[in-house]
């Protein structure tokens, strides 16, 4: 057993996985989007790097949201709620903060389960 | 070994368990206290959670304490210092940041080891 | 298999280690310095901390950033991209925040695999 890690940079990698435990950050590529479109495209974005490290969205242990504006909350929460399958939700911390871009509204970090 | 949620609702599950780690957050359930009483709460949920899975307080990794005020850091201290068991501090973070609702002075995101 | 921590205090551990991940948190011991001093000094820090766990600065799987001004942010970087060896970028979340003592530039949060 040892580390995996997908598409390393000089500042972090997409993915790293070790212990059968992966850890993912996500905020949205295309941030010109409203709150719905931004955490569907992290959601998306999160469904590509599950599936590199053999996991899906069935599989989250934890997410921590980091938001720009509480305003934005119902709409992160119907988000929320149509991604994750039935029974499936993860541990969830969700703090205001603001982020690297003003554009950004939100920011996830993901720890999953593989298989 | 599998993943254990318990109580998944649409939005969190309460504790979620895998590679016998836990992983649960915690925010006061009664918001109406001060940040003292709002600590010790939490900490006797987290004693629920961890008892859920067969671990207790003496087995927690790593807190990350989001405080809505510094100037309750002494009442954070204090309450923490009297739960845990003596030797058993963990890894600890703690940063300020506005809450999901304004009545809330603190959260907490804990990992633990089950046994 | 069972925890293993470093320096227990009242209010924390420097590195708590279980299932051969250890989880350590590390604000800039000097703090009357700049952003690339508080950087270098967390990382200093750090390398002490992973080899205290039989682990060493290849082996970071995630490290959450508070930073207290996105100003300081290039300063970040570079000083990241020359302490991290290549190919071994973690898992990184960036946010603002405010620390618990003025002078504090940065505070970072790792998970590290141990060997």
């Amino acid at each position: 057993m040892d580390i995996q890690r997908i598409n390393p940079t000089e500042k972090w990698s997409d993915v790293v996985v070790f212990n059968k435990m992966a850890h993912f950050v996500e905020v949205p590529e295309d941030d010109s989007t409203d709150m719905t479109g931004q955490v569907e495209q992290i959601f998306a974005q999160a469904e590509e790097m599950l599936a590199s490290v053999n996991s899906d969205k069935s599989r989250i242990l934890s997410v921590t949201i980091y938001i720009t504006d509480f305003a934005n909350m119902d709409a992160l929460n119907q988000a929320w709620i149509n991604w994750f399958p039935a029974g499936s939700a993860p541990s969830r911390a969700c703090v205001k903060a603001e982020l690297a871009k003003p554009s950004y509204l939100v920011e996830m970090a993901f720890v999953a389960a593989t298989k």
